[in-house]
């Protein structure tokens, strides 16, 4: 039987925990070379709205060792409104119901069947977390107790719970634009971490004396400036804007999450996609190669030192997902799904064909 | 609702005509730069067994015009035996049910939904032959009366109904390595055509004299070569190693279907993937540049002439499928559905969500 799932199944079954573990040793096979990452596409067309675009986004990845291939598909109404002085990319539920658009297929590298569908979303925000929070885990100070994250909308949480799992945090201070989200989002988390979140009025103040510096927005503009940094401190990001190019020129030890920092995009002729634009988001950085840069996975398995010293100033930044880490954390879910009876069951049989195709 | 299609629904739904018409249109897109095509990604591991690797295939398409965006995945146990001196790829069938796994899912444009999962051999198969049977229509001579076909397999049929779409067929003759094969083909395309198919015992005596030489085999080797030519013979193929290089060099004009003409490779390391070899299939025209050539989309907005005189050899090679020809066949096959009320009816809040991810 093939298991569909949703993402209530998903926040119950995967813990970070788990999907720490899981990321890990999966980081390790693709390290090693076993594990193997097919690098996100865009493809984007017009639709017949003006201001709006049709993203169709995949990616894959394969880990032979938990027997596990899987194909994460985004199909997205896309815009780009202002807020203040920031861009930002929000997607329209424009789906039955007003709902988004995002499937994680699993299929077994032993047999091929499909093993489960189930939505992107749950599963997104927790192996952004946890990337991060291996991220943390390898470049934070051994000793590091404070965190100021910028940011409360829906990745922030699972940012903060990813590093209370690889260090222990006593002080967090959240800065987003909004007092109202941010206040929420503090109250929330101080519930949920068992550690006081506290909402701050700029990012200066979030930051300023903070071991780990998170970034966590969806900004497709810079948030993070060079004159936040302090010795010692290791900022994360969640994606390649966040962060101004002299905190990458500054920063002694910079790792990214992978060196194919760029979606590959296939765009209609003419279109002009704002976070593939040379001058806004992607662009900011056009200077800095991160082809050459050490990845999250090397360090890992050892090829490259996180941290060198307490006084050292870190950078881990995940400059772009991979399939990859829906595979890891897919063979969990799917794995405890099987063990606890929950899903719907379908016939694999639907899914499969007696053709040879 | 989303939709489940199996290959039965996709075969009673798509028909020749309407797959020729439906890829005529979004070629139109393609070349006018308004439809996109993301190339096909081979993602490839070991599997725990010695002769065997697992492969997860992607591909995908958006055709703004028809309002529609198509991811197709092939998750495939790959092994690749020899026959006499030709090697194949064949597909272990290791699914439950002893079933393979292949699917199309099938989005809208306009609402990022989920319209439709189905398997993806039926359609394959009409779409190759579509693709070919236009590149028939567009460099075949107008009174080319005879078909010459290499194959027998899966692929063959649809070769031959497609072509038959396009040109008035009088005469076709039909080689394949294994006799029962081969006969067995040729009596149920005769029955299928109602023109008579006669099975001949070597590739020469299926392609002598043939106005149109159609490969449609499952090799990795060369199995069309350049002695089989003859003045105004138009010569198709379905896969790049089927053609030796020196017919390409040989003929007036080459048209391929696109110029990506390799996938891209994501194997683990070491690993050697006899069809990407260098010495193998792909490698045996490593010499032609495919970037540069016409394609069929191009040919069929006009800008190139498949065919100048009825004395010209020209070639039309389906070098590699693209995901955006499902789009445009997944189209038909899902309109006609809703129309007849075909395929298991699944809610599409199970493929969507209500977080923003």
């Amino acid at each position: 039987m093939t298991l569909i799932l949703s993402n209530a199944d998903v926040g119950n079954l995967l813990t970070m925990p788990e999907c720490l573990a899981a990321l890990e040793e999966a980081y390790e096979e693709l390290a090693h070379g076993r594990g193997v990452s097919r690098q996100r596409s865009d493809s984007i067309v017009r639709t017949t709205r003006e201001d709006a675009l049709y993203s169709l986004k995949s990616m894959d990845g394969v880990i032979g060792k938990l027997g596990v291939g899987a194909v994460r598909i985004n199909s997205d109404i896309v815009t780009w409104p202002k807020f203040g002085n920031n861009m930002r990319r929000v997607k329209v539920p424009a789906a039955p119901n007003q709902r988004y658009t995002g499937l994680v297929l699993l299929f077994s590298s032993e047999t091929g069947e499909p093993l489960a569908i189930m939505p992107d979303g749950v599963m997104q925000r927790i192996r952004v977390g946890a990337a991060n929070g291996l991220g943390v885990k390898y470049m934070a100070r051994a000793n590091a107790k404070s965190i100021g994250i910028l940011g409360s909308g829906w990745q922030a949480g699972t940012q903060l719970t990813a590093a209370c799992a690889v260090r222990t945090i006593e002080t967090i201070r959240c800065f987003s634009p909004n007092k109202e989200n941010r206040e929420k989002f503090s109250a929330e988390m101080t519930e949920i971490l068992g550690i006081e979140v506290v909402p701050v009025d700029s990012p200066e103040a979030a930051v300023r004396g903070a071991d780990i510096a998170m970034c966590a927005s969806n900004t497709v503009d810079n948030i993070f400036f060079e004159h936040y940094l302090e010795p010692g401190m290791m900022v994360s990001s969640i994606k390649r804007p966040e962060i101004a190019a002299p905190v990458i020129r500054r920063a002694d030890r910079v790792v990214v999450h992978t060196q194919q920092g760029k979606p590959m995009l296939v765009a209609s002729e003419g279109l002009d996609v704002p976070e593939h634009g040379e001058d806004k988001g992607w662009g900011s950085m056009a200077e800095i190669d991160f082809t050459k840069m050490p990845t999250l996975p090397e360090m890992i398995v050892g090829k490259c030192t996180g941290r060198g010293s307490d006084e050292e100033i870190t950078v881990f930044l995940n400059n772009l997902g991979l399939g990859y880490q829906f595979a890891a954390a897919g063979a969990v879910v799917y794995r405890k799904a099987k063990e606890q009876g929950v899903g719907h069951e379908l016939p694999t049989d639907w899914f499969t064909e007696d053709v040879h195709p």
